[in-house]
């Protein structure tokens, strides 16, 4: 970063920049330096897990200011960080009122819609006039963080519409809300999963979405603010699984190693064990090895060329499959497509490789290519085009088919693919070659 | 998705979910069947690719109603899409004034601050009084879209301060903006990429930020609907580019085949000159394989490995990149983590792999591992160290070092690491193996 987007971005912005860096145990001397402004600022954008960072560090008094200081639903996330013994006394430093919230807030799951929603939100009822609406407003203005949508509901705190501010304003004041509103709303139940409603989200760019109870009761709001870092820890654990481990759930550098093994150690084992069958696959064709050296030589690169297409064809697909550009039932078009990709790329491959050995069989003196060279070069070339195209069609519909026994698809890692595409690749190779050089070289 | 749950996001969310799926000769018609309500709900949710597509199959008359229906900044997106031919067309059909924003907007690239904003939001003088802020917003609410801040600039367009609606509502109505005005305002330069116009919407939770030119004038807003796509396309990008390709820039059902074959094409080929190493490699100990060819039966067990545990590393550390959880002055404390937990997992797979021999030699009446099947174990584990080893340390420090030399770290993919550990861990293996296996076996 350039200094003056740096001088521009202030105090905060550079400190919340340098905050994941600097030692833990500086973090609270730190932070009691700064300015009552800035600390303010400061707090409000940190994370649940360096609020509850700080607040382990703080004595009473600031846990008490900073944790009223919080809304509800920041404040219901901090708890939730911290170690099992210190929520009661946590609880205990909030108001009744204030508790009972947080603690309607706890009950749900992290990772639903009830775990992400705020309590607060702006209400009306239907009968009152827009003046009277603006007037209501005005005096929840006080409580509510931000003002995005006014929502409107019966006595039974069930939904009926909703509108901006913006559509409050621009009607007259003598109408009636139930005339003006927006009935038409779509909302999402307390108990959907952040997935989903980060994928809504996406599609409808709403800026935040009225969360409702079975009974159609609203409870609260999600606003997109919470959905940036609702997909961007989806990307992240879809990313890391995709890399052939579990999701991390935690910051690289805050996972102690006994976890890092373990989060590692589990899928690295499996490969492993899966990989053993190359060995029983090599075994099974020793005799043409032992006749043909030569063939050896070319296994790394084969079966790598393989694993390569295969960890291409499966990110694609892991990563069009969540963004929902294709669906279960498109496996058979992306079969086709990946059928005519895996020829096209296997036949370029086919063709390097294949000069390659041409032209270091004509001027190769000690012979290691064998006066057969030209047919071993045929031999590669044909396994080339057979493994990247298995490698192709294998990485995309591991994907489908994990999807379809409804596992995760995104635990179809390059890793996996190329594994499974060493076992077929080697069983390619030899058979091609025993079909090819039998008579000649073997 | 439960079929509650469709019913319940309505006929729009449910278009916008087949959308993509529909062959797109059926589009037009299928957006022409809509009500008028749920048309606009329909066409407003869409992304400037799918307007562009719409826009080239409707008449005349449907592009002028619908072009004139986006916000500007959302009909200039929709225009860059367009053919070149089309381009002059769409502008002709806008008027005067808003066509002046629209080509303003189209002056910058789509992936700065610039292309994203939007040139429309609520702006109040410094010396208005509250009250007649108020009101002069309720004038400016029919022209924008939403109000989520509003601003206070000077004559010149300078930004002096902001201030959210709520925080209007709650001062007096006789105090002067300037007075109640936040006059710490983070804004961003008009020419920022968006990655890291993202990145500050990540850490600060705003709902919008103003863009200023260079000369601090305010030139728009970008509200951050925006950047869950901004968020959204990188990390798409970083996810293909992992897997071994170029980002593809399209959804995968419509790229076509001889575009898709070129992204992939081309680091499967490097890639594949890169692996022709390994065959140099196996060529230079061909008279240890010639020896000793139950040697050869590990090698993709061996080499896998090693890409596995470099794909974990190199995953985990391009992610982390990204997200700013580490920067490039941490290598020394990844290598040093990376080092620990590749001796861990090695440590792992070479226990298994050496039981696996030890048992597999002590059962084997072909004599198939040889006589010196221990040792043969011995030099396979120690071989899964090391190549686990400097597959976790060469995953790990690729992303730093492509991100020193200002390439993008995200290309230090999957692939791309198992090919340099193929290399690398062939070396490692048969120089164990002669050094333990020179007097016995070889």
């Amino acid at each position: 970063m350039s200094d003056i987007e740096t001088q521009q971005m202030g105090l905060v912005a550079r400190l919340l920049e340098t905050w994941p860096h600097l030692p833990s145990e500086d973090r609270l001397q730190t932070f009691r330096n700064l300015a009552t402004d800035d600390s303010e600022d400061f707090f409000l954008a940190l994370g649940p897990r360096d609020h509850a960072g700080l607040f382990n560090d703080f004595n009473r008094a600031e846990r008490r200011l900073w944790l009223r200081f919080l809304a509800p639903d920041d404040a219901a996330d901090l708890i939730q960080e911290l170690p099992e013994t210190l929520r009661q006394e946590a609880l205990g430093l909030i108001d009744e009122k204030v508790r009972r919230e947080i603690i309607a807030l706890l009950s749900y799951r992290e990772d639903e819609a009830g775990g992400l929603m705020s309590p607060r939100f702006v209400r009306v009822r239907p009968d009152m006039l827009v003046a009277e609406a603006i007037r209501y407003i005005r005096q929840q203005a006080l409580i509510v963080e931000q003002i995005f949508y006014v929502y409107v509901l019966d006595s039974n705190q069930r939904l009926l519409g909703v509108m901006s501010l913006r559509q409050l304003f621009v009607h007259a004041a003598e109408k009636r809300v139930s005339d003006v509103m927006e009935d038409k709303v779509v909302s999402i139940p307390d108990e959907m999963d952040q997935e989903q409603v980060g994928r809504i989200f996406q599609q409808h760019r709403f800026i935040a979405l009225p969360v409702v109870d079975k009974d159609g009761r609203m409870q609260g709001i999600v606003t997109v603010d919470d959905i940036l870092d609702v997909n961007q820890e989806e990307a992240t654990e879809d990313i890391q699984k995709m890399g052939g481990q579990e999701a991390l759930d935690a910051p690289y550098p805050e996972v102690t190693l006994p976890e890092m093994v373990k989060k590692r150690g589990g899928w690295l084992m499996l490969l492993f064990i899966g990989a053993i069958f190359t060995t029983n696959a090599m075994n099974h064709f020793e005799d043409v090895m032992k006749q043909a050296i030569v063939l050896t030589l070319f296994i790394p690169l084969i079966l790598s060329s393989g694993g390569n297409a295969g960890s291409q064809a499966t990110t694609l697909i892991i990563r069009s499959l969540a963004l929902r550009e294709i669906r279960l039932s498109d496996w058979w078009k992306v079969l086709k497509r990946e059928v005519l990709t895996g020829v096209a790329l296997g036949g370029l491959l086919a063709t390097i490789g294949f000069l390659r050995i041409a032209i270091g069989g004509a001027l190769d003196d000690k012979k290691v290519f064998t006066d057969h060279y030209l047919l071993v070069g045929v031999c590669v070339a044909a396994s080339l085009v057979g493994v990247v195209l298995v490698g192709s069609v294998l990485g995309a519909m591991l994907p489908f088919i994990l999807r379809k026994l409804r596992l995760d698809p995104a635990s179809a890692s390059a890793p996996f693919v190329s594994t499974l595409v060493d076992i077929t690749g080697l069983v390619i190779y030899f058979s091609i070659a025993r079909f090819i050089l039998t008579g000649t070289l073997l």
